[in-house]
């Protein structure tokens, strides 16, 4: 019994190794890619969705998501980590075919309706087209298996970009907050578990010679392997992969339960803040809000080997 | 050697059992109170602090502080907690000595410059009266050994009276992101650690007949017990008194180091937010900040111990 995912994405080096995973794996059938700007600019990120299409090999269709977050903001893209293309300088400057007509969030309605509620969605980076999907579709959530993010800092001092925030929520926290408002359950994958699984280039020794899709994931990493080591991080985290590893085995994570809300202004915006539903609180932000799942511990060995399996195939 | 300290307070049951710590424990010499707004108003905090001056037997002034936080607030007082005069229902109405004619910020800044530099404040409420004083007198970190603080929920979720956010930072969160920045020293005993310190009314069986000041504490606890019964917490935390602790002892405390910020709006405000020096970080809200010491773990029996001794001596 597979699991039919659509997967959000903005590729993105450690995407295009989740994608792979994604398209590989057994247990999932990838009826949907959606680009989303944030690892680079949205041309880029579809041309490069489309381009790992080729490569990689699967039909599912490819739509354009948005281009800037529902505050108005896109770049600065971090060229420094995925490359001036956002595949480490490998991606072709055009590819000869075109994403899906439907703009992303339209997609993922139509697929998620046709699909009959079995379809669960895999979101790698900012949350607008999600957001937007919301918007376009109050029913969605009815359509929607589940919803599994690669996000959030729920540590307490422990985001990427700022202290309090992790880079996909402050990307776009009021479309992060609407995510976490509507009538689904998110799993959360954020960095309280994505930096506990490290991986290291010695994962690709294993790649075949005649698999070029493992092969430009391999060599993409190249950039971003290098941008860990500057600050003395041997290896690199799976950020995204964790997450296509939660839709294959959730088992390898242990979640904590409740209502989410996220920071949208001011020094802490971005920041992902769990209710501890054993807490007495007089009314508050947190009140009447969805109950989700967020990770705080993985085994981080379980999620590197389904990694290395996508990759020696 | 003994360390001066200046104890900056809103009693309240817990302040109490910490003042009278602060009081008998031989390695402190309390050398002044100061009152602030918070488990009741100011007039009814001042009148405590008074009144335990008389029953407890100490010499140190009673100085009035702030009626309102530097956003300018006040109420509601958690009357549920410590009763509507503050104490559990045991004050006196009126008390016939007066305080201090120094408000609590110069009394502050006066204690610490005679005595030359040794001065510690513990502060176990809203932080407005450290925040005049730093406003009165910017050479006062100059003159103060180090601040020890009651205050903060630095886990990321772990508040009191928010998900985010923790009473006494609440209270005033212009005044704390205040004292964060300024530069001296502080060390924050926050929710992280004072949940662990559990204490029993069994504690009090060794409560000597014929002391008062102990007998006081005890009987003013026993609605701050009844309020921890109701959501099924046996026993009640020892906030307040693990600060003074901190001072006597700072060894039962492990601390993480590095700037701190305060959120000062939005679903966050009063949160404390530390920041992971060994993480990059691009330009921010915690650039250009001293570094203080958050408390992330407790030798909660070393805690108790301590209160303990002071509660039967």
């Amino acid at each position: 019994m597979t699991r039919k995912i659509i997967f959000d994405t903005d590729p993105g080096v450690d995407d295009a190794a989740a994608l792979l995973l994604a398209h590989r794996h057994p247990a999932l059938d990838l009826i949907g890619v959606t680009t989303i700007f944030g690892n680079a600019d949205i041309d880029d990120v579809t041309r490069n969705a489309l381009w790992l299409r080729e490569v990689f090999g699967f039909d599912a269709p490819v739509a354009r998501g948005a281009a800037l977050s529902l505050s108005g903001d896109a770049g600065p893209y971090p060229e420094f980590i995925h490359g001036v293309d956002g595949l480490g300088g490998l991606a072709p400057a055009s590819v000869s075919e075109e994403p899906d007509p439907r703009p992303a969030h339209v997609l993922i309605s139509d697929l998620a309706r046709k699909a009959g509620g079995d379809v669960t969605i895999v979101a790698v980076g900012r949350l607008t087209n999600l957001a937007l999907a919301l918007m376009h579709d109050e029913k969605l959530p009815n359509y929607i298996r589940d919803v599994i993010i690669m996000g959030g800092a729920f540590g307490g001092g422990n985001g990427n970009v700022t202290p309090a925030a992790e880079a996909n929520i402050i990307g776009d926290p009021v479309a992060a907050d609407i995510v976490f408002g509507a009538n689904w359950t998110v799993h959360a994958v954020g960095l309280d578990v994505t930096r506990q699984v490290m991986m290291t280039e010695e994962m690709f020794a294993g790649v075949k010679s005649g698999d070029t899709a493992a092969k430009l994931v391999r060599d993409a990493s190249k950039l971003y392997s290098r941008y860990h080591d500057r600050f003395g991080i041997d290896g690199f985290y799976v950020h995204d992969s964790s997450a296509v590893a939660c839709a294959i085995s959730p088992e390898l994570f242990t979640f904590r339960e409740g209502p989410v809300r996220v920071v949208r202004e001011g020094i802490a915006r971005g920041q992902t803040i769990l209710r501890d539903v054993d807490t007495f609180y007089p009314p508050g932000a947190w009140d009447n809000r969805p109950s989700h799942k967020v990770a705080f511990e993985v085994d981080a060995k379980g999620v590197l080997n389904l990694l290395e399996s996508a990759l020696q195939q």
